[in-house]
């Protein structure tokens, strides 16, 4: 069993949202070259929205991701760089460009609902020799039958691994289960799983994934993701351990990566704060969570407020400037009911 | 099934190690305030290792425990006030007076594999008109034959209720539904659970109990306790209303509560940090962390091995004073092989 799960580390890439993609290369050279001398499988190293998110829109990177790319594959002697793409952010030729710089393996995320926008990056990343593995954001806002029958789209399209991504971090255990297990039924390609930990979760519900069959593991050292976090790495690796299940990383190392290295690197500690948890609770997509506390802020109201109504509305990620708009409609009701 | 459901929210009591027992009446005062607002059942609030903990030993309070139930007592108007007492530590004396300043509850806790010492102070308890309950501490490091056994000496001597008390947070959900099922296939009173956070499976955990029949539940505000914390209680909450489970206490007032009033209390935050982690994984009472800390830095040693090793040894609380034994016996040893 533990020969076939392999573990993507994606505090280089989700956590870029906790640092607001303010990472540095000296801090990515520092965690890669950690991560790869525990014996970490991938290194997922993008902007937090994925290839080409350095915009205005989803925040302006420090360093431009290339240069972070080609960082982290300088110093990787065993671990593969990989990279997310998000099309309609990312393009083809900055894929192009980041294979060329190191990244080996691409994970194309599209709402769960939107598969059929991943056909040509999953095309494209194979004709280069890269994997290419479907990423199906917000799963669990889509019923059971919608998500096999967009999984098997992307394996349609080549990819070698679809996975279920709790973007808020909003399932339960079972639920994750019975999606694990509807994909492994019907797909002849690998079945991945990437959690946030929003309710407190995230390492219960990989566990669960596993359990089930999922051999693509998402998880990040320290928790560093958007909203609560991710599967927390070097805890994930202490349960399998306990489990009997042996990844072939060192805990020791990744416990002082997270305490020595990652931790100094991290403004806030990754609690599970009030507005993470209504992330979870709502059900909207995690990397919503510093808009609607800006926007909180600029027309004096709940952040709680502007993410259930978000999630009412079912907002899906790419829609981020719709969030202003939201809160502004909510001052104006608010004035006009005051 | 909600309604058969008991909360006991232990911030002012398992909370107290992380404040180093240096609570204010004022800031119990405004907990447990804002804790009887939200509609919380109990509110436990003793030394972190129960009444009579206020030793050099266990750390001294800064305001006497006493003062505190009083205080708690006198804002509450809904909320009951739970003591917890570790014979040994805590005497019928202190159990007396707590009673006497507003104490309805006391839970009776002993290692998992001593559950005799608990019979005088359970029936004392009874006697002063008092619910029961009792505490099996580290009830992952028996077989749950012996949980069983113990349990149901526990009710011989007239509690209301037993706890699996996961002190170390060493438990894996499937480990927690198969001690709830065994105790509640054999004993004619509830059962409860109480978590630690340290595998990051409190929240899951708890979840799991509940589904196999626990009915009397703990948890803390912005998770904290010991180690890495217990079962947050707001996100716990909100865990249980998405699957259905309406506890009658408000979910916003309990997120307000966290981020308002506990979280500006708190000197750190409470993440899974090395230290909490090795907790769980070596399977070892969570009050020694802090013990192990101020060791190893004396020593010159890892807080982690000396944490393996006290778990290897298989340790039990109330055997603090040990740990700098050991801590100096393995600094020895490293000179000499050095």
């Amino acid at each position: 069993m533990e020969k076939s799960i392999k573990l993507t580390e994606v505090c280089l890439r989700d956590g870029s949202h906790v640092v607001a993609h303010q990472f540095t290369e000296q801090q990515v050279r520092a965690v890669a070259r950690a991560l790869d001398d525990a014996g970490m499988h991938y290194i997922e190293v993008s902007h937090g929205d994925g290839l080409g998110g350095s915009t205005i829109q989803y925040g302006k990177s420090l360093v431009d991701e290339m240069t972070l790319i080609e960082a982290a594959a300088d110093v990787c002697t065993k671990a593969k760089v990989a990279v997310l793409l998000i099309p309609g952010i990312g393009t083809v030729n900055e894929l192009k460009q980041a294979n060329k710089l190191g990244a080996q393996l691409v994970r194309v995320a599209t709402h769960a609902s939107e598969a059929d926008v991943s056909a040509q990056h999953i095309d494209k990343a194979r004709e280069l020799g890269m994997e290419a593995l479907g990423f199906l954001m917000m799963a669990h806002s889509v019923p059971i039958e919608k998500l096999v029958e967009q999984a098997k789209l992307m394996e349609s399209y080549g990819a070698e691994a679809v996975y279920i991504t709790d973007s808020a971090g909003a399932l339960l255990p079972n639920e994750v289960r019975e999606r694990v297990k509807a994909l492994r039924d019907t797909l002849n390609i690998e079945v991945g799983f990437h959690a946030h930990n929003n309710l407190s979760l995230a390492v219960a519900n990989t566990v669960a994934a596993i359990e089930e069959g999922a051999t693509r593991i998402d998880s990040s050292v320290r928790c560093l993701g958007a909203g609560a976090g991710n599967t927390q790495t070097e805890v994930l690796l202490a349960v399998l351990e306990r489990m009997g299940i042996n990844m072939g990383i060192d805990l020791y190392k990744m416990m002082d990566l997270a305490e020595d290295i990652v931790a100094p690197i991290l403004p806030v500690a990754q609690e599970i704060r009030k507005g993470s948890l209504v992330l979870g609770y709502a059900g909207v997509y995690s990397s919503f969570l510093l808009h609607a506390e800006r926007a909180a802020k600029r027309f004096g109201l709940d952040a709680r407020d502007i993410l259930m109504e978000l999630g009412r509305m079912k907002v899906v990620g790419g829609q981020e400037d719709m969030i202003l708009d939201v809160a502004a409609d909510m001052a104006k009701s608010m004035k006009v009911r005051g």
